[in-house]
C-alpha cells in the first residue's frame, strides 16, 4: 500500500480485523511520523521496495494527489499487479492511457473508492446494471459543498459562516477550492462518463460553475418557490449534429423541487440518480467519503480482486469497456433547463416590460416574476423563466446587463427538471 | 429459459437487441398461444428437452411459483447448469438446499431480478459492500402495496378503492393476498436475509402484518403528524441472550417520519436502507418490479455469467456464504419501538386516566395524545407512545380491549425511529 494518511489508516485498520488478506508493506512519505495505528507489516520510505517486490500481487494506491501517485500506478501496470486506488484525479486526468495499458499488461484497475466513497456506485454501473443502457448519470458527488448549502439553508448562514464551519469540522479543506469551485466534481464525471459511456472526458474541458456566488437570497428563494440548492455533476448523452452522440458533462447548482429525493440528500451525504429506458430511475445515496466508508471501499475492492485471483486469466471478467479516445463534448449553450435569476434593476418606469421584451426577442418565456418592494433607486426582481436553451439566456443577460435599466444580474442558477433532462 | 410471461418476454426482447448471448430453446405451457414477439430459437412444452441439452449452459427460470419451478432449478443445478432465477418464492422456501447443492455442483445461482427488480440490490450486497458488516436491512419491497398506500394517501382513498385502482392498472393482482399480507416481502426478506446474515429465514416463520388493516384514518393522522405509512420488510442482527445472535425479521406497516428518506419512496416504487457501523447508511431506490426492470436485471446476471463461464472454476468466485441452516429469530416481542394507536373509548369520566394507568402498569410512557370531540356515547383517542417493548404494548392492549371503557382497539401501528432500530 502506498499512503498511510486517513483512508490508509482506515484500511489497516479493516484489514486487521481479518486473516484473509496481508499487507506486505506500506510507502510512506516519513517514518518518523508518529502512528496511532497497530502495523503489522514493515512501512518504508521507499515505494520502489514495494513496486519491484515480484511477491506483492495487488498495489493500493491511497496517496492522493497527480503526482507521484500516476507514475507509481503505472509502474505497478508495468510490473503486471493489479491496482486498488481511491485517485479520482489520477483516474480522471489519465483514464484513458491507465486502463489501456491494463489491459495491453493482463491486469485490472478497481476504483470503488474514487467516486461517492461509502456507496457502492462503481460496481453497481460496472457490474449490477450489466444490461441496461445508461442515459444520464446526475448527482450530488461533493459531501463537502452540500454539507456547506444544507447548513446555508438550515441555519441562514451566508457562504463564508457555512464554510468556516465545515472546515472546523474537518469536513471542508484549508483550500477548499478544489470542492468548491467544482474541480473535484467533475474528477468523478470523468471516471463515472467512462462507466456510463464508455469514455473519459477530460476534466479541464467539463465547464464548471462552483458554490462561492451563492448567497443567502438565492437560498431563501429556493425555499420560498420550492427548491433546495444542491451542487450537481451531471452526465448525459445527447444525440445532436450528424446522428452522432455526444455527452453534455457539467458541474453547476442547480435549484431541485424539494419533493425530488435529491433534494432530501443532506449534510455530507452523497447522492446519484441514474436513468435509463428500461429501468426508468435508480437512486443510491450514502456517504460519500469520510475514513471508514472510503477505507471500505478499498478493503471490498480487495476482497474481490483477491477472490478473483486465484482464477487463471480472470482480469477478462473485470475488463473495463473504455475507449482510449477522450469523449466528445456537446455545445454546452444547447442545454435546455429553467433558470432562477436575480437581477438587480433600476427603479424606473416600463423596466419590467423592458426585460420582458428582451427576454422574448431571445426566445424566452417568463414563468414566475417576483419584485418585493422597491429600496432606494434599485429594485430587485426574481424571475423564473421557463425552460430555455443556455446560449440563448446568457445572451440575453449579456445584453441586459449592458443596458441602463438593469444594474447588475445577481444570481443565474438553473433549476433540475427532470422532464428536461431528458430531451 | 422456462417461462415466456411478462418477464420472459422482455428478457427475449433484451437479448434480440445484441449478438453475444443465444437463446437455446424456451420452454413454455402452452405451444398455442399467441406470442407478441419475435422469437429466435424454438419453443418446446417439454422442460426435459432443456434440462437435458447438454449444450445448455445457463438456465433462465422465469415461470414463477414455487412447484414446479423448484424442480426444474433442481435438476438443472444436478445436471451442472447455472441458474438465473427471478424466483423468491423458491429462494426463500428451499435457499438452503438450493445454495448447498450448487455449491457441491460446482454451478451458481444468480437472482437480481429476484428482490427490487430494477435495483441492483443484490449484487451491491454480495460484492459491492465486501468489506462491511451489515447491521440491518430495512425497505419498502413491494411495489403493490406501495402503490396503495401511496394513492390512499395522496387521494384520500380507502383501501378497497386504492387497491381496485391498482388492480385496474396492472400494479396488483386480481388475487393480492401475496402481496397485500406480506407473503411477498417475506420471501424477500429471507433472501437479503441469507445476503446480509448468511442464512435463510423460514418464511412461514416470520411475523407478518398487512395492509389490509390500514384505513383512511390512520393515514390522515399520520400526516397530521408528520409521517407516512410505509410497508416495512425489516431484518436486523440482535445480540440476545448467551452472547449469540439471533435475526429480527418481520413485515409491518410502520409510520415513517416524513423527512426520512424512505417515506419519499412513492408510487410503485422500492427502497432499501442498508446499515452497518463502517458506512452507516445507504438507501437505493428504484423500480420493484415491471417487466424491463427486471428482465434488465436477468439479463444483466446472463452477461456477468456468460463473461465468467470462460474462466475455469470462476463459481468460486460467485460463491454465496450462507449456511445450510434456517436462521433463528429473535423474540418479535422484544422488539423496541413507538406506537401510534387509535382506540375507541366509552365517553365516561376518568377513561383517559384509567388507559394512562394501564399504560403505565405495562411500562408504556404517552408521548402525544388526541381526541377531537366525542361522537354519542364515546370517543376517538389516539395515542403515540414513547419506545415501548412490543410484548408489553400488545399485553397492554389486550388488557384494554377486555375493559369497559375501552371498546376497541382500532389500529396499532409502529413508528419507524431510526434511533431504535440501532438499539
Amino acid at each position: 500500500m502506498i499512503g498511510l494518511g486517513t483512508v490508509g489508516a482506515g484500511v489497516v485498520q479493516l484489514l486487521n480485523q481479518q486473516r484473509k488478506l496481508t499487507l506486505k508493506k506500506i510507502a510512506v512519505r516519513s517514518l518518523e511520523k508518529p502512528r496511532r495505528i497497530e502495523l503489522r507489516c514493515p512501512i518504508s520510505a521507499n515505494v520502489s521496495d514495494l513496486i519491484d517486490d515480484p511477491e506483492i500481487e495487488i498495489l493500493i494506491e491511497v496517496m492522493g494527489g497527480e503526482h507521484p501517485a500516476l507514475e507509481y500506478i503505472e509502474a505497478a501496470l508495468e510490473r503486471r499487479k493489479h491496482v486498488v486506488t481511491a485517485n479520482k484525479e489520477v483516474l480522471a486526468k489519465h483514464g484513458p492511457a491507465l486502463f489501456e495499458k491494463a489491459r495491453r499488461q493482463g491486469v485490472t484497475i478497481f476504483f470503488e473508492a474514487a467516486v461517492a466513497g461509502g456507496i457502492p456506485l462503481i460496481s453497481t454501473m460496472h457490474k449490477g446494471l450489466e444490461a441496461i443502457q445508461i442515459s444520464s448519470v446526475i448527482g450530488i458527488l461533493n459531501g463537502t459543498t452540500n454539507f456547506i448549502l444544507s447548513k446555508m439553508e438550515e441555519s441562514s448562514l451566508s457562504y463564508e459562516a457555512a464554510l468556516a464551519q465545515a472546515q472546523k469540522l474537518g469536513i471542508a479543506e484549508a483550500d477548499p477550492a478544489s470542492d468548491v469551485d467544482g474541480h473535484d466534481v467533475a474528477y468523478k464525471l470523468s471516471i463515472l462518463s467512462a462507466l456510463a459511456f464508455g469514455q473519459f472526458v477530460q476534466p479541464a474541458s467539463i465547464p464548471k460553475q462552483g458554490i462561492t456566488n451563492i448567497g443567502p437570497d438565492a437560498l431563501a428563494h429556493a425555499k420560498e418557490l420550492g427548491y433546495r440548492v444542491k451542487l450537481l455533476g451531471i452526465c448525459r448523452k445527447v444525440n445532436e449534429r450528424d446522428n452522432k452522440s455526444y455527452l453534455d458533462v457539467r458541474v453547476q447548482p442547480m435549484f431541485v423541487p424539494v419533493n425530488h429525493p435529491l433534494a432530501a440528500v443532506s449534510a455530507s451525504k452523497n447522492g446519484i440518480l441514474v436513468r435509463s429506458d428500461a429501468v426508468d430511475e435508480i437512486i443510491l445515496v450514502g456517504p460519500g467519503a469520510g475514513q471508514m466508508p472510503t477505507a471500505s471501499a478499498v478493503v471490498g475492492d480487495l476482497i474481490n480482486l483477491a477472490s478473483a485471483l486465484q482464477l487463471p486469466d480472470f482480469a477478462s471478467y473485470f475488463h473495463y469497456d473504455i475507449a482510449p479516445q477522450w469523449a466528445q463534448l456537446a455545445d454546452k449553450d444547447d442545454f435546455v433547463c429553467p433558470f432562477y435569476l436575480r437581477l438587480s434593476v433600476a427603479n424606473l418606469p416600463g423596466v419590467i416590460g423592458r426585460i420582458g421584451t428582451t427576454f422574448g426577442a431571445h426566445d424566452i418565456s417568463i414563468n414566475t416574476i417576483l419584485q418585493h418592494g422597491v429600496h432606494n433607486d434599485h429594485a430587485k426582481v426574481v424571475i423564473l423563466t421557463q425552460a430555455v436553451r443556455n446560449g440563448n439566456l446568457h445572451r440575453a443577460l449579456q445584453e441586459l446587463s449592458q443596458s441602463d435599466y438593469v444594474k447588475g444580474v445577481e444570481e443565474c442558477v438553473g433549476i433540475f427538471e427532470p422532464a428536461y433532462e431528458n430531451a
